[in-house]
């Protein structure tokens, strides 16, 4: 690592720090850099404080995804029957309301954050000079330059568009144009059965939309356990969603009417709206990465050591930027761990077992192995399974299809992965993969006491489920 | 521990184990001992199947929580305004017609898992001939005998009343008759602020009755950190509650046009309702237990070793009528114990971070020790705290005011206690119990990744918050 710049005195710099993007990860290392007593500014465009995460990404879709749970009556239709709704007819405006209520909300605590940390923020477009100074362009053509000791670039992604589709953000549109719809769609088509695709498919499915969802490859959710995937499929199908997996689109029409989404099998889908989920881009166009001596690949994406710097040792790069896995939480240790890494503080490496959460409708979520892997590594485990609908606060919340999968080595009784599906998942794998980072053995489980009525009384029961078969099996060797 | 009756044959009895009661205890204890093969009966009064838990204590009571959270719009109330509610005039059958509909649901749920696992059930009352023999009384008069090898009494507890009060069960009411209500009171006073009561009140309160509770003792919730005790007082007070606290009940006057509550302070105080509630005693008075050779204490209850035995080795006890802590979830793990016991199935002890939860709205719990605690016994700890109107999730949810406290050793950096008030407090206070009972330090909760939007992240900002402030006192140290 060349440290040339570390020897540089301080005071040349009118910053320690300077990062460009507010998103997570941009946040995050300002934030920390802050606390370590440094100079630091971020640099954002006027409406985009909080970045995607805030402004088009996470927080619009799952604020979205919650207004749909409550306005349909989703999690009360077990109660009171499956035609239960809070509003009978429910307008984008009852659905916007709430996001732009969340919206608002983070950005004021995003931005409070900052300015309680002593960062200052300079809105408008940032790009690079040189590898130490950084250019901010605002929304009335001013430009103003800051020399910079340490760059964190967090500047996230975009959703990528095929050249070949024609988005007109009326009928054909990308994940961000879903969220400016100015009706509910009758129909609708998802073309990508990728996370953010299959998400925005069971909202609409909830709203009532006859969606259908098409990929070129023949299962979805691959990394998830396949029983939670077919249990979504099948509460999809329920709300009416038909798949169209392993075909291709030929093209999209669209005119006064709605589209025609034409497949390479010869099928035709009339639908309302065709909503392409393709991917996203790292957003660098604007950077000048050239100017600073760097490059992005075809995608966008920027390329980053363990340590998350460039080719250029004070030049960091975190979050949606450099790519896999894009996620918010991810993200924001990457920034935090960038900051430490530039100003020499000590830090550890990221646990290794991290969660995956999808926020459909049932959500999903999962840490550790699944059986595929399991089997194939030829590691001896054992399934625990625990059914919602026979935890009493599976009842009390009216969910009656919820389950959590624990997999335990039969030797060792580690355990080695949860996946859950139902109420709540995205935070009760939290529990899961304490034990598992900590060391704990399913016999914690079996030994400890939980909350009654809760839903992490799951735990304990597919615990009790697994013990119960390994010792079944090994009474059976005794005789 | 006498073992005269483990040398005799089983064949001489007819069920290795009956269980009297099938509430959580009793279940379980019924459930254990036929996974390991062994003849069970569980012996329940016809409409008392799952016991209190299930037809008056935690489940109708958790249930009409629910049903207030939901109706009331409680939750929703940050993004609507405050007089937002689903059903502007809530009547009892609204409220009760889910309770009834999970008390049956759970009825069904108990009595599939005791059937599947081969318990027989026995309706009737269950009491003692001789030591090893029990009869049972059915709705029609009819007698039965058993011989069993051993015993679990599990029988319960209910709402203890003071010879004081005259309960009507119309305008002076126990925590049982609450749940029969025929109207929604405009005022209640409740007597005795324990879990139940308050409980309870922030119900009613939530409801828009004007609750008014009473208790000799100058505090309340005193096993809980003080400052979330606060937290749920202002809350309370903000839905009109009132608190007399240190104040002692002289009478109770009820008449057709409702109640006065006379203190010894000489306030008196005016009512539809009142709700008593003074702790809950043993169920013993039916169990013949001197024709076994044993007997309870003036609260009904039996005491037991701490392997849940009797004064008779094969006598077994569980549950609420143990006393202490008489809660469903600690019930359920005696009742496996008590039949690993009596079959001599190895099993450990119960793991001694046991977390509590405390069904108020908001919702409290806790595990691990307090601030006074701590401060008493001279540990050095730093407080870390996570407010929910921070995090990206508590905006989404609409929960302003939740917060998530964590106190970790400055030294050992290991977590010793964990408070939260707010949205799923009782669900997410696993994750810090398996941290401490695994070992787990606060850097588990710095380095690892948490699903995005989540409440869990409450975790992981608290942990910085604490880490920050160790950090910042170990540099003033260095200077």
């Amino acid at each position: 690592m060349a440290t040339d710049e570390r020897a540089d005195e301080p005071e040349r710099y009118d910053y320690d720090l300077v990062v460009i993007g507010s998103g997570p990860g941009g946040q995050k290392a300002a934030i920390a850099a802050a606390k370590l007593g440094h100079r630091v500014a971020v640099v954002e465009r006027r409406h985009m404080m909080g970045g995607v995460s805030v402004n088009s990404g996470t927080i619009p879709s799952k604020t979205l995804r919650e207004a749909v749970m409550y306005l349909t009556g989703m999690a009360q239709r077990d109660m009171y029957g499956a035609s239960y709704r809070v509003k009978s007819d429910i307008t984008v405006e009852d659905l916007f309301a709430r996001t732009q209520h969340v919206i608002g909300r983070e950005i004021e605590v995003v931005r409070a954050q900052l300015l309680r940390n002593h960062v200052e923020i300079h809105n408008g477009t940032g790009s690079f000079v040189d590898p130490h100074t950084i250019e901010v362009l605002d929304d009335d053509g001013r430009r103003t330059r800051f020399a910079a000791r340490f760059v964190v670039i967090a500047t996230g992604s975009k959703p990528h568009r095929p050249d070949t589709v024609q988005f007109d953000e009326r009928t054909v549109v990308d994940s961000d144009g879903v969220l400016a719809l100015d009706r509910v769609p009758n129909s609708m088509v998802v073309v990508g059965a990728g996370i953010i695709g299959i998400e925005y498919a069971s909202m609409f499915a909830a709203l009532g939309t006859r969606v259908t969802i098409i990929d070129k490859r023949p299962t979805m959710l691959e990394m998830c356990d396949p029983e939670v995937v077919e249990s979504l499929k099948f509460h999809l199908r329920d709300l009416s969603v038909s798949f169209r997996l392993g075909e291709e689109v030929a093209g999209v029409d669209s005119g006064a009417h709605g589209t025609v989404t034409r497949l390479v099998s010869g099928k035709k889908i009339a639908a309302d709206t065709v909503m392409y989920s393709a991917g996203r881009q790292g957003q660098t166009h604007a950077l000048q990465l050239e100017a600073a001596g760097l490059s992005a690949d075809s995608r966008g994406r920027i390329k980053v050591d363990s340590d998350y710097r460039t080719e250029h040792p004070h030049i960091f790069a975190v979050g949606d930027v450099i790519g896999f896995p894009a996620l918010a939480a991810t993200s924001m240790d990457q920034g935090r761990l960038a900051a430490y890494r530039a100003f020499d503080e000590p830090a550890r490496e990221l646990a290794s077992v991290q969660p995956i959460g999808i926020y459909t409708i049932p959500e999903i979520s999962y840490c550790g192995r699944t059986e595929e892997e399991l089997t194939r590594d030829a590691v001896p485990y054992e399934v625990g399974i625990a059914r919602y609908r026979e935890l009493a606060r599976g009842q009390i919340v009216g969910d009656s299809y919820g389950m959590l999968k624990l997999l335990v080595h039969t030797e060792t009784r580690e355990l080695l992965g949860v996946h859950i599906f139902g109420t709540s998942a995205t935070d009760l794998v939290h529990i899961g993969q304490a034990i598992m980072a900590c060391g704990g053995t399913i016999d914690y489980l079996v030994d400890t006491v939980l909350n009654y009525p809760t839903l992490s009384e799951a735990y304990k029961v597919a615990a009790l489920d697994a013990t119960n078969k390994i010792r079944a099996v090994a009474r059976f060797s005794e005789i």
